[in-house]
């Protein structure tokens, strides 16, 4: 078990540490896409798992469910190269590109948003 | 000023609001992508304002720091004709495509992800 580590003891680089707005848990969101383009899941990082992502090249997010740090494929081998992460305009989600080896969600499936579609609308053609 | 509504008494399908795994402040993430595959934003959503969403096609969230539903492109004109809208396997984040009027970030800049890149790693070829 990887006990949470508070943001004032992560080695984030304390730069990027003070443009994060955290939520009241202590987390940004990441969203993770593929280099083609496909949104593959949504994590969540504190500094830590932020940390660990930059400096590792692996995808590392911290489990709201389990309270723990988890590399992704650490256990289905289904592991995240990071290509570049990139922090939104106010600082509270990052996008992490990735190369993504075998399926992204934990179900099996391509991507985490396969399964449930509520809606699809008809609109003009792709532009 | 348009109030909030509680999760119970919004009018969202009861079946999809059965799916949702809110956070403490009764939200999922809403990640916006555009139909080319570009992600634009990440905004936030409670039962009303997915409700509406689906019901109005036009992006519309909930807003963290001004406590008030807010339809994308409302006072901007940069307006999001949503094309669809997913779950995903653990009911706490929306992926909504759309076709994006205009600059996504209230900065100006196409996407909220332009222009804080925190990595980029050089990996093997696009595959």
């Amino acid at each position: 078990m990887d006990a949470r580590i508070p943001a004032g003891e992560s080695a984030l680089d304390p730069a990027v540490a003070a443009r994060l707005k955290r939520d009241a848990d202590g987390l940004v969101c990441a969203v993770v896409q593929s280099r083609a383009g496909e949104v593959l899941m949504v994590g969540w990082m504190d500094d830590e798992a932020l940390h660990r992502t930059l400096t590792t090249g692996r995808g590392t997010y911290w489990s709201r469910s389990r309270q723990e740090y988890w590399v992704k494929g650490g256990t289905s081998g289904h592991v995240q190269q990071v290509h570049e992460v990139r922090l939104d305009c106010d600082g509270d989600a990052v996008l992490v590109t990735v190369d993504q080896e075998g399926p992204a969600c934990h179900t099996g499936t391509r991507t985490c948003f396969d399964t449930d579609v509520l809606l699809v609308r008809d609109l003009s053609p792709d532009r």
